[in-house]
């Protein structure tokens, strides 16, 4: 069998670009418009996508004058998704930093039963002074702090998830026994972070386990990602890096005892899409005047945890930041961004237009032709197993993807035609994990 | 206008009856079928309910021969239901002990929008020591901490729900703002449990606040509930004890400053339907032989916080069980299982098949037309202002009782032949809250 592409929906409001909402089809009131993400899910199955992904953050940037990060409950509405659709997969990002295991191993557990065995989890730290705030913190959590939390949290859930051997019901009316007790594993669990006597009230899930992904790119976070995750989005501009990045995960992998093939890498892209370039380069420039430079030199100041005053427009960014220094925030946007800035030597006014597309992430802009070839160049190049697509406007750009790339990778024997699994799992290729106790799990 | 009846249909797996899932027609795999429930909601719907809910309790017991609580989180199985309905109320149980603030008002603020307004959250403070294992804790909170946590929890879950004004979102592409920072109210809440910075990262939504509900009835439950409570679910055998419930808490509401009418009491009962008196009997036969006298033991035992051995089947309930005793688990359950008890001078026997129908709540056997005569009577008695309606089996129970009791109440004129409102504080007649900061709410 060849190698096919695994292709994820980043879905964010209407879409990934900051000024995208001022666009005269978004809708401003999007992001609690229930018919807005089934119509999103829905074009995500007929492109026969692997999933679609919903980020998250517990909490308000300060500003709403510019179209802030709110939204429903992730795996609320994903749930609501899950009811329009059949086989996409169903993403959620969720902290370990602001939740208990016990309640979110259920409600991933319970998404799972939902959707037939398409839920995945994209487990974050979340490195914001603002959600810390909300829960009772006054500081951030230290960096490392917060990823061996994680790394007990993930154990945890696991053994929460393995509560009950996949055949603990019996269901045996005659006899009068509904389950087997035999068939129970309550976690029991006490550890430096988290004691869970369990066992998780709901049955094992369609796929044993959530489809586990990562998205760190600090030290830790490869690590983590390299023990933990199925899947991993990254933020790759160069083919160098992104190759760079592909070998050393993979290798982590091993090295903790994993088969490399079972852990695919996603790079985001922002696809700019046209029916000629000249159309996508026109759609590039519209959005781009629309960007309030005020609003995104707060948005970077915020990251590069600097005052807004310190990034005159047109200047480089500020001699002290530099891709060594230490922060306890999100280590990996900060290195990519500076490092980034640094390397094409780029002004603040340029560093923000390049980031409103997408956060650093890698845009592409062109022809359906064009996002298809350098889908396949990185695809075959040793730098990703398939793609983040992040469109900049939504559904417009989705549905360009869908209708338009989509089909060209088909041609080209690279994306699959039809689901050929049933569960998330499935589409991405990684086994459903046996029950520890079955003969299976034993053997 | 005439008073009307509020009725709310309290689902839980194939049925109250704990030998329900034993009957031939009941799938021993319902509490993860999706489409089960789906045909429920259906039905509630049907019947012009108000609402419906589902219990919750966040921990297995841990013995899974009988049928244990075994459920998909609560949010998330109503956003099932939400998707296949348009009006009926949509009602789950969430632990203030075994929550953070931030995370579930979220969650219900985006059930709200989900469901269009229909969202309620009934506040439990989960007495179980089961459910504080699971949460890092070795004993169980104290009864009066748990409920001191719990009052903290509302005021910090209100001022989360009142972050935005309604009419926060500008959407002015023109100009390039979004929303109106002045409409923002972040809650900077400072108090003895928790600090919460806030705002809440979604919009304000539907309701303002979700339907809130209580079914505690100890001294600090009463009070809870008379503080904070639009509607009051409660465990009555008696209509004297139903009158004094009843006149108690609306003059608690009153001393708390609130109009009593907004305080809706809706005791349980548990029909047990038949086209006639002996077909209703029969049924009620039937389920009691189903019952295991082990298994309802060892659940009387762990309410009554004795050990199994200490309750002979044929003997009455041991002398050192008395209705002042103090226990820190719920009180409430523990004083009416005891009270009707020592009333009824039950054998240990008796009273497990009493409790097997309802867990203490009231039986109603008989034909439709029985079943609507004790709900008017009541209703008319100074006893309540609607019912929580607990099928013994499911979904047979609630269809019988939406298709023949119901058509009877609306015939007398005790119940709405059509929805007259969208939302669920429109169908239980309690007002929207006005936003705090709105002139409206200022006035």
């Amino acid at each position: 069998m060849t190698r096919k592409l695994h292709l994820n929906a980043f879905l964010s409001s209407v879409g990934h670009h900051e000024a995208a909402w001022r666009l005269p089809e978004s809708d401003p009131l999007a992001d609690t418009d229930i018919e807005y993400y089934q119509h999103l899910a829905r074009v995500a199955e007929r492109g026969k996508l692997d999933s679609l992904f919903l980020a998250d953050h517990p909490g308000l940037w300060g500003d709403i004058s510019r179209r802030p990060s709110a939204a429903l409950e992730p795996t609320l509405l994903l749930t609501v998704m899950a009811g329009v659709t059949k086989r996409v997969g169903l993403i959620a990002t969720a902290s370990t930093t602001y939740n208990e295991p016990f309640n979110l191993a259920r409600r991933f557990a319970s998404l799972d039963h939902i959707s037939g065995g398409r839920a995945g989890w994209n487990i974050v730290t979340t490195a914001t002074l603002q959600a810390a705030r909300n829960f009772g913190l006054d500081d951030l959590p230290l960096h490392r702090d917060r990823y061996a939390r994680a790394d007990e949290f993930v154990e945890v859930s696991r053994k929460l998830w393995d509560s009950w051997q996949d055949d603990a019901i019996r269901g045996d009316k005659q006899a009068g026994v509904w389950g087997d007790n035999d068939r129970l594993y309550p976690p029991a669990h006490q550890g430096t972070y988290y004691k869970v006597a369990g066992a998780l009230n709901v049955p094992r899930s369609p796929q044993g386990h959530p489809l586990l992904v990562q998205a760190g790119s600090s030290e830790d976070g490869r690590d983590f990602a390299a023990r933990h995750a199925d899947a991993v989005f990254t933020v790759q501009q160069t083919l160098e890096e992104a190759q760079a990045f592909y070998a050393d995960l993979k290798k982590r992998a091993a090295r903790f005892g994993r088969d490399p093939e079972t852990v695919k890498i996603l790079p985001g892209i922002v696809p700019t899409i046209g029916s000629t370039r000249a159309e996508a380069e026109e759609l590039d420039a519209r959005l781009a005047q629309l960007i309030k430079p005020e609003h995104a030199i707060r948005q970077l100041a915020n990251i590069l945890q600097v005052s807004p005053e310190e990034l005159p427009l047109d200047e480089e960014l500020p001699a002290h930041l530099t891709t060594e220094r230490h922060i306890e925030g999100g280590q990996g946007r900060y290195a990519l961004i500076v490092g980034m800035a640094r390397r094409e030597k780029m002004t603040v006014r340029q560093l923000i237009g390049r980031m409103g597309a997408g956060r650093g992430h890698r845009s592409i802009t062109g022809t359906p032709g064009t996002v298809a070839d350098a889908i396949q160049h990185w695809f075959e190049s040793g730098a990703a197993d398939g793609f983040n697509i992040m469109p900049p406007v939504l559904p417009s750009g989705l549905e360009d993807f869908v209708d338009h790339v989509v089909p060209i990778l088909q041609e080209r024997g690279l994306f699959r035609t039809e689901y050929t699994g049933l569960t998330l799992r499935d589409h991405y290729g990684v086994t459903r994990p046996a029950h520890p106790y079955s003969d299976q799990g034993r053997g």
